[in-house]
């Protein structure tokens, strides 16, 4: 077995209650390496066409990488890989912890979750063993709750698990992986399909014994070393003091901020929610993932007034403080801490959350959701109060909470009243914050993405002080205005996807690592690897594999009918310019969009009437049998 | 300017007998680096569309790249770019020898010829200045004499020397560049163009004052100090000590040496032309290019008998035993070692050369041409004197030699009486000594080549032996037999195709550097070239520049209006089994053919109906200028 690896696959088959090991051979390891593309290649696999979301022909797919557990920062990462139900198209999430390393240290490289159990269980995995057990007690149970319950029960007081809260539970689209209690598995609805399998939980112990070996300890100790000893002079210095809300402030000033349901790229209450400012009044302590030197989690604590915070369940992120806050036009950061901590008890994303909250707020203020709808709740922009007391009801499924909890564009179709004008989503999953407005190649990569919106799917737009070093090592020498979108800025967002795409199949994080400003960059990573599996991993290889897990996606999607004609921008950005800040006026175009979509489908080789890959493109990557399946 | 370069083109118009520098910037540099990507950026930009290529519109450009003279094996190497008077698309072609460094130190790091001067005259730089001088007295002179009164005149006993011979001169359109006369850019027939300029030579001298700059000295003196170690244990043993010559009887034994003009791929003669032969009865001395350490040049002399052979005019490759030799049916290693000298004494490609007597051979044979159409002579396979006198008659062209310096393709047409279906060429050039009968993806390669059959276009079909490590890095882990041609057969062509032609831009030898079995491997040309130049140079960026300059060779053919018509395989290969030894029975498929060229038009980007380059193409290699060039 390579380096890296243990050469273990957990199949979990709920319906039958199996338990079996698979041991694929080194060439499956280097082909599909770990994380996404692992992931998809049991999803393509095993998930059969037009299968529910919710169903137990779901499968959910959970897997490290060669380096997870590796001593070094940004390994510690588990990829999520399932149809999702809030896209109805592939779903993809990853998050980091202590959870990914310790699972590995307990003897496994990855789990496929069949089926579904009659009455709720838990998985119980150390010293490379499996077990099943009993959760009935656990169901309904916050996240909190469940980790001391299972704690107790095995015994175990230094153990890690993944779990689904109730918001998992009853099936909230957005629901959450959750681990920590503070690590999310946010995105595309994980939480609602490992929920749906009636599994609770995934308890780990893992043990030095069942360390994976490393081919060249004494190297990677050296590029460790010199993570630690450069992180001060880096540009991740600054998400090792605040987090990543470092950026709240500079985002509003630049006009990147999206407010009050993206009518603003500026936020007038930006400063209250700043990285400073929770540094200052709420941080606890600054938290790290397992290995890691930059400790960019955020722990706070609020012991007074109407919401109190729990440390244990973390700190609000970035993306946490602007669907909770600026997407709402609420600048209270007590209540985007409460509402964070709701989600991390519950089980859901922050962003989907906070931003179908928003879009609620927005439909509101147009009178097109009222009093009547909400059971009497102002939901109004900020309206502090009501945006916390709609995250409880939706995590509950509670009232009008429950149609919020299908996300917003189902709900939007729930409601109608031209309150479809309003989401703002792609494929169904919301937007993040950070806009295409200011940042072009993001709007294309927003509409093209298999998952839906997302932002750590590609670099963001190019920066000017990263090349040419950074970015000529992927032969991308030729500097692009942000606010263009031509055919060499297209050319950026398809190389820097695959690397982005290669990173969730590496399966590390993308705060570390990356061309343009992290700690390490890509040519690390490859040493990196290098050092862990003994391969001699090049960044074209690795790039290819990140094509290769991008043309899987985009395969399970076409299976699917899922192609170009979803491939799309919310109608709102290219029906009304932003107000106010430096970003006013700004509006985006869809034919420039759709002009970018036709050269991003044929640069990657892909069919341009219908997004979908062609044969010819399945076998640039080695996926002729995917070809075969689709009847290519 | 960037390490490695002097930042200086030289440009000559002859027309108007005026010299100038152009002083591009590094951005320049980094993105097209040196040999076929720069002389293809001046193609065209320079060359206008439907330009004859024997007239003064024609541009030649001579490259050097960032490695040139850098003191490590498999850099000095000259890459000649031009309209090609046999194909009438695209010429391009290299050389090695002690020419290119010393034009490096002389101050250049490339010439860009244009126009035709009055009377012949030859170039003399050196100290970074340039002259034009009368060569009227050196014109219709051999090129050993030409050295010899150069030298005289300049009075300078060490200096190095290219040119044209007296069949450039008179336009025999397989004419060759020559510089020590024995080193030949021999292909496509860029010595035509260069004779039909009436620029006879061009005379360099360099001075260590004008050596470049190497960002690194250290790094390169340790690997090239594991080159000269590591030699003898390397794949390149059998290069150093029997030349390219070494695999005359393996290529028989396989079935893959193309006898009597591909009636056959085994040889019943082969092993008296063997390397083994060579080195025991005629070898010399082994001689080598600039700075490296195989020496796989072979000098031979010949003192008695009809076929003496001066040394000065080196010896014959593995491919001018083939063509000479098996391909005419002819054993006979002293005719063969005298065939080679003609060709360097006047200055013509052995290749097509003893590729088109075969041809004639076996039209001949055939009785398609007869000794009314030879002035007498049995230009029957085997007969070595007959091939002699042929090649003299070529030079010269003399009586039937005339029709045969058209080419194989244009004297067929010329002569007619279906003498078509027994030429052996792609696009007007000879096909070299590989068979894509037991090699199954250089079929592919001969066919779509811009420029032609060649095979230094992509890497030989996998060598199972350098699978997985070698092959890995470049993200190619499935090996295919030799004899399939399946869609990941295809991606190794369409990959390897990219890296041979960064070799060429890198402006690299081919048998130093590569994926499979030379010296140094593609990580080792990586790491050189960080050291030369400074630049974080990566696979990557390799593979890409080397994708950009097969997008400009497509490109430029397309304006000629060639396209997927002209990739076409020779018809014999579908017509006609091979017959006896390992090959026997073997016939190619054009279905399988054709099959293939979809799915590499493809996986180019380019539209598969005419196999030229797309927009998108163009812009997934930052070449959106040329897609404007064109209209696309």
């Amino acid at each position: 077995m390579p380096y890296g690896y243990h050469g273990r696959i957990l199949h979990v088959d709920l319906t039958n209650g199996t338990l079996e090991i698979e041991t694929p051979d080194e060439h499956f390891y280097r082909k599909y390496m770990g994380g996404s593309a692992m992931g998809l290649y049991y999803a393509l696999k095993l998930i059969p066409q037009g299968a529910d979301p919710l169903g137990p022909e779901n499968v959910l797919i959970l897997t490290t990488g060669p380096m997870t557990g590796a001593p070094v920062s940004g390994q510690s990462r588990l990829t999520a890989t399932a149809k999702s139900p809030l896209t109805g198209g592939i779903g993809d999430s990853q998050s980091g912890g202590y959870f990914p390393a310790e699972l590995k240290f307990a003897g496994f490289d990855g789990i496929v979750i069949r089926g579904r159990a009659e009455k709720p269980v838990y998985l119980w995995l150390h010293d490379g063993e499996a077990e099943l057990r009993d959760a009935s007690h656990l169901w309904g149970k916050v996240t909190g709750e469940v980790e001391d319950l299972i704690k107790q029960e095995l015994g175990e007081k230094k153990m890690e698990i993944l779990q689904v809260g109730p918001a998992g539970e009853k099936g909230v689209r957005f629901a959450a992986l959750m681990n920590m209690a503070n690590r999310a598995n946010g995105r595309t609805g994980m939480g609602a399909v490992m929920g749906s399998k009636n599994l609770k939980a995934i308890a780990v112990k893992g043990s030095s014994k069942w360390r994976p070996k490393v081919a060249d300890p004494k190297a990677l100790r050296e590029i460790s070393r010199w993570g630690a000893q450069n992180l001060e002079s880096s540009d991740a210095a600054g998400l090792a003091l605040l987090g990543t809300s470092e950026i709240v402030v500079p985002q509003s000033k630049g006009g990147g901020l999206p407010t009050r349901n993206w009518e603003s790229g500026y936020f007038e209450g930006a400063e209250k929610i700043s990285g400073e400012r929770m540094y200052n009044e709420i941080l606890k302590e600054r938290d790290t993932c397992y290995g890691c030197v930059i400790r960019c989690k955020r722990v706070v604590e609020i012991n007074e007034g109407p919401y109190k915070v729990d440390p244990r369940y973390g700190g609000p992120e970035y993306e946490t403080l602007a669907t909770f806050g600026s997407y709402c036009g609420i600048d209270d950061l007590h209540a985007i801490a409460y509402a964070n901590q709701i989600c991390n008890m519950y089980g859901m994303d922050t962003i989907s959350c906070g931003a179908t909250i928003a879009w609620a707020m927005e439909c509101f203020e147009h009178g097109l959701i009222t009093t009547e709808d909400t059971g009497g709740i102002e939901l109004r922009f900020g309206n502090a109060e009501a945006m916390v007391k709609m995250t409880e009801m939706i995590a509950k499924r509670e009232g009008f909470g429950d149609i919020l909890a299908e996300g917003s564009a189902r709900a939007a179709q729930i409601i109608g009243r031209g309150t479809e004008e309003f989401v703002v989503a792609v494929k169904g999953q919301e937007v993040p914050a950070h806009m295409p407005h200011v940042k072009r190649s993001l709007g294309l990569i927003y509409a093209v993405n298999p998952f839906g919106a997302d932002h750590q799917s590609s670099e963001h737009d190019p920066a000017y002080k990263a090349y040419p070093e950074r970015m000529a090592a992927l032969d991308l020498k030729d500097p692009v205005s942000r606010l263009v979108l031509n055919g060499e800025k297209v050319r950026f967002a398809t190389v820097t996807q695959w690397l982005y795409s290669a990173m969730d199949t590496v399966n590390v994080c993308q705060f570390v690592y990356g061309p343009a400003w992290q700690l390490y960059d890509t040519e690390q990573l490859v040493q990196m690897m290098r050092a862990v599996t003994g391969w001699n991993v090049t960044v074209h290889e690795l790039l290819e594999v990140g094509r290769r897990r991008l043309n899987m996606l985009r395969a399970f999607n076409a299976r699917e009918g899922i192609g170009r004609d979803q491939d799309k921008l919310p109608k709102k950005f290219f029906k009304q310019a932003l107000k106010g800040g430096k970003s006013d006026g700004i509006i985006l175009s869809e034919e420039e969009i759709e002009r970018a979509k036709d050269l991003y489908y044929a640069m990657n080789g892909w069919d341009v009437e219908t997004g979908t890959p062609t044969r010819a493109a399945l076998e640039s990557v080695s996926l002729g049998w995917l070809a075969d399946m689709l009847g290519l």
